[in-house]
């Protein structure tokens, strides 16, 4: 047995948390702070609520909020002049809030631009600003990992990696999801149970980094059907927000496999909900992965609270049923064939998800997942 | 539900990981190294072959051994002197090593006296030494907890505590482990579950921190036995090494409860081995701890393998047995009575372990487990 483990920030948790972001942010010695938010949530009030929070502590704060979807590197840009002069950046949204948080926090400490550091190009600087985290869709665990994609001029998909983009400290508040509508809370509650999924089962895995990824399986599982169908229910906001940031910390350290293979070759081609496609390509494969027979599969299968591997794709099906999933790629999709997916699946950027599959994945097998995933186009 | 768990340094562990040394030490931009490590290490030759490596890596390095037992004020002094001037320090053996390592990194940033933090008199300083840890004992859990015991000029125990001291880097070695003799194998690993079941199970404990201690107790009541009596054994050292570190994350979130009370009471009349002493007042209060009834103990006795808190008593005698711990404490404590010990566990000091305790712990009941532990006395 051999295995590292990457540092775990600070994590609080519970209702209302968000309220005490000003008194962390004065624990950390912040004077001026970027708070990046999504739209929505600013316009609810909370990103005012928040600046008022911390003027209480004497730190100045500006909102950055002008995003929407995948961040791409004009968001970046926007964000880091909103951030220049800031010694705190607190990231409060979904991942692409979080992601375009964490970049920003190292560029706006070296004067940088993203493309600098973006693919390793350069070592990211080691003092970057302070960073808050507050996940509000519970889904991606950016908020306990050291990976952040956003898209470049031609609209290529990039990311930065490092250590440095870590949270200093991550705030769970399921107060925060309440308003997440039900079918985002059953994509992004599968995202998180894939990472947890793959993590827990691929070629990297290791018994470090299982005891997040069971923990997260056995959250997710016992809580998501229920936060779909009660969106106020907190005590399952909380275990599905606290299942995905333990599936951030696993795949921080163990990475994803076939299904965000799937998932990411699919985002290639079209815009599709990242947790739904993720959903959808788990359920294409897990049959087939299954027949792996490791003890790992069982393992994560017994968190999963069913005896055996073999249970898996009926269980997961019927999860899926229960958290009301429509097995529907987007219309958009229709202008594209099984060879363009297969053709994305194969490609470079996404090899290393197919490598780390515990199973070998073979042209043939990819040619066959991508016909499964094409005939989920609407109206086909 | 609402809590937090502290930040968890970066774990890398495996066979022979000590050979990574340098390499890590260059990764945090050492130039100057300070080594604390237990004499008896650093006569195995271990030091200088861990000088050799970070030279090979160009920096310099400083060794300190000249401690034993528990540090006190005059260890921290000497060691401090070693650490001027260097960037790192790399705390290798007992709890006490790694407590020095881990105050001399603050002191030496700061240039203060330990006597300048004690008991919390002054926060610590934000940017200490780099510190990276490698515990040779399985027991303390010192590498993953943020606090750090030493005695004071007049023998007083004091206390330093704070993120700060906590490490960069740990680094878990079995094969560091395999010369620890049986007898304090068994006393060490004991104390580390002692420090997981206690954390499960007090006042404070949260799902956060049972994440870790159900690992620990799993880990540790799975492969203790066995590394007592297999010494070679690398694979149940590496258990019950991970357990304690892990239990060390647990108590670093929650603290301890009455079996602590007991062994810090008995410190304070006279020496006796930390995990011997904490092992033999957890047996003392099990029974009645049990009674509590709580669903955290029941949580507890299932990670033990055990099916009900009510199992635990015989299961915990057992263990004990099976680990060949004699029930004895050193004649030393001849010189004591039930009363001594009496006062020194309704002291202040060891007033928060008894206040957090499931079960309130009643004058009465102290007298009562302070006649069972000095019944233990050998010779009486």
């Amino acid at each position: 047995m051999q295995f590292s483990t990457s540092f775990i920030p600070e994590i609080r948790f519970g209702d209302n948390i968000h309220l005490m972001i000003g008194k962390a942010a004065k624990e950390l010695e912040a004077r001026r702070a970027a708070i990046v938010i999504d739209g929505f949530l600013a316009q609810s009030g909370l990103a005012e609520s928040i600046v008022k929070d911390l003027e209480r502590e004497g730190i100045r704060a500006r909102i950055f909020s002008d995003f929407a979807g995948e961040p791409k590197l004009a968001h970046l840009h926007a964000a880091l002049e909103t951030a220049m002069g800031c010694d705190l950046v607190i990231g409060i949204g979904g991942g692409s809030a979080l992601d375009i948080a964490k970049i920003v926090a190292c560029c706006a400490a070296s004067g940088r631009d993203p493309m600098h550091y973006a693919l390793a190009a350069n070592p990211l600087p080691k003092n970057p600003l302070n960073r808050i985290l507050v996940p509000t869709t519970a889904g991606t665990g950016s908020e306990t990992s050291a990976t952040n994609i956003f898209s470049g001029l031609e609209g290529k998909k990039l990311w930065i990696w490092g250590a440095e983009t870590k949270a200093d400290l991550v705030l769970l508040d399921p107060s925060l999801t309440v308003t997440l509508p039900a079918n985002l809370t059953a994509w992004c509650g599968l995202d998180a149970f894939v990472h947890a999924f793959e993590a827990a089962t691929n070629r990297n895995t290791h018994r470090g980094a299982q005891l997040y990824a069971h923990e997260a399986l056995r959250l997710i599982t016992g809580a998501l059907e229920t936060a779909v169908k009660e969106p106020g229910n907190l005590e399952a906001r909380g275990k599905v927000l606290l299942g995905s940031c333990y599936a951030g910390v696993a795949i921080d350290n163990c990475g994803t496999a076939i299904a965000h293979n799937i998932s990411h070759a699919l985002a290639g081609l079209a815009p599709v909900q990242h947790g739904l496609a993720t959903a959808l390509g788990f359920e294409a494969t897990i049959g087939w992965l299954v027949e792996a027979d490791t003890a790992d599969l069982d393992g994560a299968a017994r968190a999963c609270g069913v005896d055996r591997a073999g249970d898996l794709p009926a269980f997961v099906s019927d999860l899926m049923d229960r958290c009301g999933v429509v097995r529907a790629l987007p219309k958009t999709f229709g202008a594209f064939s099984a060879a363009d997916l297969g053709r994305e699946m194969k490609a470079p950027e996404n090899l290393p998800m197919r490598r780390s599959t515990i199973r070998d994945v073979t042209d043939g097998d990819i040619d066959h997942f991508a016909a499964r995933m094409m005939a989920l186009v609407k109206g086909q």
